[in-house]
């Protein structure tokens, strides 16, 4: 398989110009690439000029690739027009399974043959959303899914589908790195990929204890905003828990608090804390410690609360809630 | 209930002084309080020199009260001679049932009539806490439940159990927030409480997803580190997606997305969206939002990502990871 050679790419496309399809253009621009933009909706433009204008001092903020220009995109209502020549196309169509189907393949037909297509989609697999779109198209499909707003947050989740060639999600995941993206390769097809899976599990719990009357909307959000959410913009929640465990770290805080497993702490049941899952937790976080004891992690865990806490206060003071009073918070 | 005048108290009690009753310890002492240690084990004040030692440039960041003093504590090993006067009393003794039984029925008959007595435990509800104790000492038994560490965490839940009189509960709220800590007042006993709750769901999700070999421990640190976690520390999990329902808010988020909470996206199952649940979720978020529209809080959450990410882009280089790569991260 033929794919581009991404040094060479100038120029992509955006399928879809809505928060997340604008707010890749935004990204795109800000890396110097030139964006062509295809939408159907009359005020595609407005919108999409309104959006630029936002993200862009946060852009700036984070810095400018040489070259980068704000105003270097057009909006097309021409798909063939909006994909003629470009790079890499990526996909952010509402979340509609027929209408992505429709469009993928569409946009197979009509892009240039050795560009990726990537498809933000939140939740469907490539398998399913490509299933209008001959084994040719379909080889160069990938799902390239953000997280709002997508010129902020680094995550991209990458994964193919059945008829995706290997070396297409390979560039896919090249590609992304290469214009500064967290990029998280997966292997296989899961429902809601990784971080939504694990966003849903707490939103669920959430909204059980919101119709059960054990918590209010207000106290969940503050109770990771004040908790939890300070720890989690450093150290994710496994690094997290290898910390918990003193000097033992996550072997020590598996072997004592297993059992804890099995408390009806969530309405989520816990796996069998067999020996193998044990100990390929214990590994992970040993290899993401790479060799930095508990007593380091501490350090730069507490270093980053604090710098959170701070930063996190000084946005408080400029965009005030209406009302709240000066405190703890 | 006749219970201490809280502007009254310079001298508070921990009993038991591992990380979690070392780290109250610390944070009293930067209040400006005495403090009173009970630990059986002979290196309890060892370990806590070096606790307090290691948090004070932390909390001297954050801010030190008037008089505060790193020295100003002693450890005991005798329980009447360290509750002796003290005006109220944070215990941090290890998740042992029997043992946390037993030591609040003594704390209540040593410490004195008018004092709180605060748990710190993480799972156990005070009614089952509390079956050693007599009512008048039970009456004044509450959960403080802190997260760690407990002197940069601001979060705070408090709970009674059966036993508990309304008056040491609303006490126990009042004095954690008058010591600056964020509190969350519970009105019932829930296993794990609000934030294990939702913090157990995610990594129950998370272990399951590594016995299944769906993703690595890195990538579920990863997925959260550089997504979703980078939000929370300013909105919690329900205004974010308030925000992801665009101009519509919660209220279009869930008619729109409703459907999706059947998707096989986590193994916890949803609850049933009823008309009361979705609009109990939208007033929650309404009143969160107190008149900011969606583009006012879009703004604070940008601007929150923004200086969060750099905050913990300078905590990565001054603590860096061994065989990291300079990137995205």
């Amino acid at each position: 398989m033929q794919l581009r050679d991404m040094n060479s790419i100038d120029t992509v496309a955006c399928v879809g110009a809505g928060v997340i399809g604008g707010g890749w253009a935004a990204y795109f621009l800000a890396k110097g690439l030139r964006v062509r933009v295809w939408d159907p909706s009359p005020d595609a433009a407005d919108k999409l000029t309104r959006l630029i204008d936002n993200a862009w001092p946060a852009l700036t903020e984070l810095g400018l690739a040489p070259g980068a220009d704000a105003t270097a995109w057009t909006v097309h209502t021409d798909l063939a027009e909006a994909l003629d020549g470009v790079g890499f196309v990526q996909e952010s169509a509402p979340e509609v399974l027929e209408m992505k189907q429709r469009l993928l393949a569409d946009i197979a037909a009509a892009a240039p043959a050795d560009a990726v297509i990537a498809s933000s989609t939140s939740g469907y697999g490539m398998t399913e959303m490509a299933v209008e779109t001959p084994d040719v198209g379909a080889a160069r499909l990938v799902v390239g899914h953000p997280f709002n707003p997508p010129y902020l947050i680094p995550l991209v989740e990458v994964v193919g589908g059945e008829r995706t060639d290997v070396a297409a999600v390979e560039w896919a995941a090249r590609w992304y790195d290469e214009i500064g993206k967290s990029v998280i390769r997966m292997d296989r097809e899961v429902p809601g990929f990784i971080a939504n899976r694990l966003q849903e599990a707490l939103w669920r719990e959430a909204l059980h204890m919101v119709e059960s009357g054990e918590a209010t909307v207000e106290q969940i959000d503050r109770s990771i905003t004040d908790g939890p959410g300070l720890r989690w913009p450093l150290q994710g929640p496994m690094l997290t828990f290898h910390l918990a465990g003193g000097e033992g770290g996550m072997a020590h805080m598996l072997d004592h608090f297993g059992p804890s497993l099995k408390s009806p702490w969530t309405r989520l049941d816990a796996p069998e804390l067999t020996r193998e899952l044990r100990d390929d937790v214990v590994a992970g976080c040993d290899e993401e410690a790479a060799g930095r004891s508990i007593t380091d992690l501490v350090r730069a865990r507490d270093a980053s609360i604090i710098a959170v806490r701070k930063a996190v206060a000084a946005v408080r003071e400029t965009y005030p809630t209406p009302g709240e009073q000066d405190g703890a918070r």
